[in-house]
């Protein structure tokens, strides 16, 4: 795998690359620009004019292609002037090359699956066994990302580690709040299912669905909820037992204009939107520590303020306090 | 009927009256307090205090009831010292003597019933007639009131009104900005059937469900909606034509911070939002206009900030600019 | 004419183009950028470096030039190398070539007189008179833009476009609403006059003047509109009537963050502000839809959020339900 | 004059008071409620039933009336209970006695028209003099209060002292910022002149005008500034010289949000700005100090939070810093 | 001792109660208002007014004393006619009879401690034992309430409970987010010390003091740490250590208008500010569940918008999901 | 000195410069580049790539350094493309030709000492003493800038230039407003104490240091008074008195958004704040007026909105209204 990190002007490529998207610029002046990328990072290519961009015509976002080319310096950042570009075969490079993952998910699925049952409550069980007790559901629950872009949790099977930490966070805080244990444990499972419909990532570039945009993961994830059950030959639960598990759903985020259809009205859907809220804050911190831009040289305090946490500054400290390391 | 805006210290009552609310009031000195009244006004009982409330043990909200009592003067307002309360069967009063409504529905369903019948695209129309052709759900409809409360059109038939305002309102919208007129009107027609589940009516008493409070009218109708298209032997529409029509009702609120589960994103959603809140504004202002305590006496300007109405005075004017009358 | 949209880099550019901007650019460095167009789009020029910008001395905002050059390329997208830069006498090339426009105007005058005309309350129209009734008044309604910059209706007419749609959204929200129409007519003729004193345009080049930086157009309106009554030998309406139609100027954008004097206190006066707000957000959507810089190649997805439709993806879908074309 | 802060329970009432407000409240049980008051206080009478306010008829707001009652308990206050009603004719109590008043305005004439004299700008004098050389514009100056109810400087002759605040304050803002202190000296004079046409006062009750809530004082004010300006035969400035002062008055209220037309663009403008919040917000904390409400018995700590001051909670400290008094 | 939540009009009382608020009232007429409570509940006296207030003059708030008089009702609730008042002296009655209290403290410093023993880092441990090491602190961390009025944990030995809990649940954060357990921690032990200094609580009536308004418990807990480092003979840990415990006390509110100093700009203190959030927020929904004038007889929604908990209903269900009971 | 808003592409450059950032571009492509500068403005080098930055291996912020190189053009700005950089003995150069400062301090301390020696309160002067009086406190406080990057002030002594203007505007509010004179000044000499410790400026970069970061300057001030206050052998005033002074540093920024920890209680610490503001406001203003980047080529508009200052226009008026010059 060529190392995107590492490359320097001048240096000339000739590896499989994904291509993550096909920018078309419009404007007064139109062109198109391809960002390619693998596992280690990307690197957009130097623009292709309008009319001068018969190379690129049948290349779309997803396709795995092999670049010859040199890497060149533009705007302060390095780009890739390709003279020829060709599609490789689907599967020809393993998406794991390619993308960013969890690594194995074993560990996930035993921690679920064993808090799944030891639930007491038959009907909470039962509602929880038509998604993850059936199979394809689960194929696609442990590859969804947990955002599409740049949030947190995006790499593959990010949903998956994301609804594990949330369901560990929620338990403890339920035993400190005297709440019920399980339920907050089912809600925590079916928080995020909407994602499954709002996200694609097969080809390995991770995206929203027109239904992710033109809906939302939250009010998806209620209907596919509606459906399940309404699709059972006998009901596996009550009216209002439903009703709770869907509160869940559309009030995890807290507050409307963070995109909740309703603000929690129990304390377990309460506890369930911290819980949510702890695991996406804390990992969104872990990735900005991890990231190269914000931490350049093992530096301690960010480079800048990080947008995407309310704009503030963040420090890695390595005081020990004196403990033996 | 006793017409409660005309009663006076001293009086005596004796006549049948809806029980709008009994409220319990907790605290330190527990006691309950009836809210009764008809289409004329309501006036609150006397409270019962915690251990001498034995004659209202058996009573609740929607009931109706005949209170024998004085009226007396309490807090700057009028109350009614009960002394006798009998519940009356129901039916005994017609529900129109006892609840505000916006009267005879024919000319509504009239235009309605035109709008959709004059569609051309035939998936469109069909979709609609899955819910407007069906006989169950039009006698839901026509009843509904536009809000629980003290919100926009809270009569019997508001919706229904309401939903006439809207699709009008945004047929022009269409008209004017050169969008697809058909697709408004269907939106509009379908922005706000998650209230049928949202609010109760039937015995007199405007009322939130426990669904609507746990998921929204807006969530609700989404569901309705993919659950109709759900249960129909042959799809009626594509998925992206359905994901439209989701879209309508799930942005018609336009903001998250007022309830959409996503912003408007495109031109029909954005004119149905509009049409909405016109509709939804102007019925509120009319409503203050014609609210005895905002203008008592027929004063121009309200004798207060109306606070529903973003916290604002009002001015009624009759100035003619020398129109003749 | 130059197509603008069509160039590429090498090209030689030797046409009559319009001075947009001399943009001054100071900080460190000094430099002078050109930003030249004509109907067909804009291109800026390469930087003229301070102590060598001798060959644009005597350019200023709104002259046409012929400039000779060559297309290169500069931080993603393309520029002029300018070699010489020659100007030319105004009027040698018909404004029309050089900026967009709404097209023949006569369909928009047509509507509004008539409606001017139908007015049944005299002393209303005799207010509209002083300003629709008047030649020089017309001339330059009949030219301003809807908005100096990026906003809504920028283009020669847009001011004359944007009143005829406020007057026909706000008509038919009158109707349903039962407020009288012809006053809300009359205030969605006036609401905008302000903008005559606002905007420059002449030159070909859309801009703000001072008045109209020092004080805004809902501001200028209103003295706009007493200075003319003042102006009268004889009132032409009552005092409140007049303060009424100021009203509708002071108040139409609704709220006071977003530059209205007053909230809207009269039933009127918020159907103007809905009819505005409708007018202005449909255009800004058919913009946006329109632009090849958010729907490149006729992509259905805009490829970013629209900042200026408060940060929003858009869909353009062409979903026909059926429909036979 | 009655003394209302020292009166009790069974005190027999026969004395002059103003009308200070007809409450007309509606709702489901019409009344009307006189509040009534002198320079003392106010207290409100009992409610006058619909159907039974013969008594009151004729009493309207701002007259000076005879009432024999007695004062009884209500609501945790003291409210009188009137036998009789009767109308005094204007003028048989002088106004002094009636309402706050801030006492002689010899003092700030002086001031003002000292700094105006010494003014060196010749046509800025010319425009000050405009309206502070005019006899009848200083007759109602010095009497208008500083705001209709509660606010700040809610006393006779409250505008001339807030006017002068701001001067004096203003002035040393910009010596320290080495502003145009003549420039600041002129836009604090004409700040305010709006509220002239805001607000009534002459019969002792502080109202706002139709027209100061249908346009604000923001808003009325910068139209007089045009319309003095227009009547004059020969300009008496530069045309940007009248924007600057009418842009003092648009922007004097720093945001959009509280009330300016556009935000200040000039250092002269950021300082009037400041000043004035500094004279109103200082005025309102002195008057928060002086409120036997806040500060019953010479405490320290506010007995509330001051809803008016940001919600905040208020301490009069009387450390002395070891200081001889 | 006298239940307050069974006491009826015509009730004779002669109970020691505790003085909880001596309520100057001022304005037009005034008053003042004895709030006079015990653990089971509270009751206003009857207004004392001024001039008639010889009984009452001198008592003040944290006095126990014996009051002989009559509950009767007022404003539609309950208040006490008092005939007569007398002082009792200071201990006569045990305070856990006058004040909420959350029971025995044994099992919270048991796990405080186990925490504090166990932390392997000898700087961090030494700073903590500072505290918790110092019996004069225990004494008063283990009285003080969470909150002086009606926020979360209002009960002697408040505070100490919110401790543990807060650090029950951040350490489980700490362990899911791979954070320093032992600094998170440390500083959930610390956040909240500066409410030692912020609140009185020893007479039985919980309130803020003059340097908690005037400063606040954060910046307050921020000058404690300080100085107690700064009276050791040696330094107990680095700078960078101090600073970095200090940061957790002044970012734990999260966000500046919540009254943080600063954003929480490492992991471990944003682990805090979630912790302590997830404790108050939980705790404030039990304490609303529990509340008899949100539920009143077990009902089931509560019977108001809840406006401490961001203005939402709660729902208190009961579902089972079949679980045996 | 070499003038670095004169240079032009192809100038070389052999001269001292100061570094004023080294920037580690992390990302899919890291890189460094220095931010070089003396008090004529700045300048950045080309980039040097990862794995090609031997040069400047050992260069760190605030080294003098003799740059040998070219400019060249790059993203529409100038750059430094250096072939040797070399680092200078410290002191080489004098500070003042390296940074912007506020020229000799005297005159700015003559005032401060005047007014802190006719302070009359014992106790008021001794607090003050303990600071002003310290010459280790006077030779930072005289040096310190008032921001650290492009706040208002940011020059050496802009702290001590700041709080005289401070204490100026603060005096005259306090006397329009009959407050305390003395404290309100000793108020404004302590605001912005903490900022010596949370600014960096001795090697001519101006920086915030770690503790600036971690715990604002707000923060910082009031725990240097308590430090300072707690070293005193005897109380050199009482406890409120010194909660008094502690508040006006607390309170300064007015909301608890901008950084206050408590909004201001006392009309002193109101007048603070006001006068803090206006003399950071204007002083932004005057140096928005200075830069040739908003207002190049002595034009009158600036050349954009000022996001600095509330995103607004900005006018440089010339207009003398007759005034001779």
């Amino acid at each position: 795998m060529l190392d995107l990190s590492r490359i320097s002007v001048g240096d000339d490529i000739h590896h499989p690359l994904l291509v993550l998207d096909v920018q078309q610029k419009g404007g007064d002046h139109p062109r198109t620009v391809l960002v390619l990328g693998n596992r280690s990072g990307r690197i957009e290519s130097a623009p292709f004019w309008a009319g001068r961009d018969e190379a690129i015509r049948d290349i779309s976002k997803g396709m795995l292609v092999q670049v010859v080319g040199t890497v060149s310096e533009f705007r302060g950042s390095l780009q890739l002037d390709a003279t020829s570009i060709r599609v490789l075969p689907k599967g020809s490079v393993d998406l794991s090359e390619l993308v960013p993952s969890v690594g194995p998910v074993d560990k996930y699925w035993k921690y679920l699956d064993e808090t799944r049952a030891a639930i007491t409550a038959p009907r909470l069980r039962a509602v929880l066994d038509l998604f993850f007790g059936d199979d394809a559901f689960r194929i696609r629950f442990e590859q969804c990302p947990g955002a599409p872009g740049n949030g947190h949790h995006a790499q593959l099977g990010g949903l998956l580690q994301h609804t594990c930490e949330v369901v560990l966070i929620a338990r403890q805080i339920a035993r400190v709040a005297r709440a019920d244990e399980e339920l907050v444990s089912a809600g925590a499972m079916l928080h995020d299912i909407g994602k499954l419909e709002s996200y694609t990532w097969e080809e390995g570039v991770f995206d929203t669905t027109l239904h992710g945009r033109l809906a939302g993961h939250v009010a998806i994830g209620a209907t596919m909820l509606a459906t399940a059950l309404a699709a059972q030959p006998e009901p596996v639960c009550t009216t209002e037992e439903a009703m709770l598990l869907e509160h869940f759903i559309l009030s995890h985020h807290g507050k409307l204009e963070f995109g909740a259809a309703v603000k929690p009205m129990t304390l377990e859907a309460e506890i369930l939107h911290f819980a949510d809220d702890a695991s996406a804050k804390t990992a969104a911190i872990n990735e900005a520590y991890a990231s190269s831009e914000l931490f350049p040289n093992d530096s301690r305090i960010s480079s800048k303020r990080v947008w995407q946490l309310d704009n503030r500054w963040l420090l890695r400290s390595e005081a020990d306090f004196g403990r033996e390391s």
